[in-house]
């Protein structure tokens, strides 16, 4: 069994993303001690920004048209997409940024999609753990403008097939911006509801068969 | 006057938002002849993706706390920023990926939300060009995919209070995709009314008094 952990989060230090997706991975290693975890921070060590135009335009030519930089690209982009192609079982810690989609895990996902193989990830079983700074759940002032998760879930289910599951924690700005200061009690309740599920979501990732497993079976 | 305006297609020969763009932009200079348009190419160019964690960290620290990279960083988002503050007018050339937004308009837009001085837009006209290869109208099996154009809309005008017109085109992708051969004749219609509605938006971003100027007024 392996596991694949991207991070997103632009922060080490202090960030709810990486905490809540590190419990979810202790989880996980208890039932599965001594096994593999590759991680990519995107976060930290973001891809470059040239990286996507060189690759999906490598992947439009054949091998020998391409220029060299299309060529390290590709390779790169190959590498990337081993090493999801790799794992049992992913995990993704993604923070929302500006009511949008983290442009490091926008840059990773078109990076991934220049691959042909990804159809290989049908079924497998996932996490992905999205935290937001304010709220943005029905009848809230900035409801509507969560624009990253829609698109999360797009790609992660409908375009890869994954078997999701998620963990989502709102209000982390609680207790950081004084405006919010009314909700630090609140914010409080979604932490510790947050990471009962982020325990939870670390069993799901190895108790529930996935898919190719039901398909192999039948 | 003057034009600011950014591209981000990251293909110069057939970009249909850049032909889209140069439409808006001719019609703007036959009424101003003789006047400025700065260009940013995001596209072509992309910002460095570690540009908007060192810029917004930056942002955070009192000058004297912060890296030489984040000093550099801070000084070329408000770079940056100049160029869209010191416009009149705001034209945006903007292609759909992978079902999101364009990874380097979302960089652009993260680092700009850096600079403390934005809300100096507040008013301003604004054209956005939006396409996208496939449909994504209400009745299309991909309605409901388009995760960019919300996303791109929320910022320019409830985050800036821009004064946006929007062209929109689909089906670019008709007659280059074999899947979609049964569409080229309405996709060319499609081109055609963005065509007329481009040339149109051209004229509004002169023919319009600004909300500013309807300010200075009162």
């Amino acid at each position: 069994m392996s596991l694949f952990r991207l991070d997103a989060s632009i922060r080490d230090e202090g960030s709810h993303s990486r905490a809540l997706a590190d419990i979810v991975q202790a989880t996980w290693r208890e039932e599965n001690p001594g096994v593999e975890v590759v991680r990519r921070d995107i976060g930290l060590h973001p891809l470059a920004s040239t990286l996507w135009p060189l690759a999906v335009t490598a992947s439009r030519l054949p091998e020998g048209d391409r220029s060299d930089a299309q060529r390290d690209a590709a390779r790169e982009a190959a590498a990337l997409a081993d090493e999801v192609l790799n794992a049992d079982s992913l995990l993704f810690a993604l923070p929302l940024y500006n009511f949008g989609v983290s442009e490091h895990f926008k840059t990773w996902v078109d990076v991934m999609i220049t691959d042909k193989r990804l159809s290989a990830l049908k079924g497998r079983h996932a996490v992905a753990v999205l935290v937001r700074g304010g709220a943005y759940g029905a009848g809230t002032p900035r409801e509507g403008w969560d624009h990253s998760t829609g698109w999360v879930k797009r790609i992660l289910v409908d375009v890869w097939g994954l078997d999701l599951q998620t963990v989502e924690l709102e209000f982390t700005l609680a207790g950081v911006n004084p405006a919010l200061d009314q909700f630090i009690e609140m914010a409080e309740e979604m932490r510790v509801t947050a990471t009962r599920e982020a325990e939870e979501l670390g069993r799901h990732l190895v108790a529930v068969p996935s898919l190719t497993e039901v398909n192999d079976l039948a």
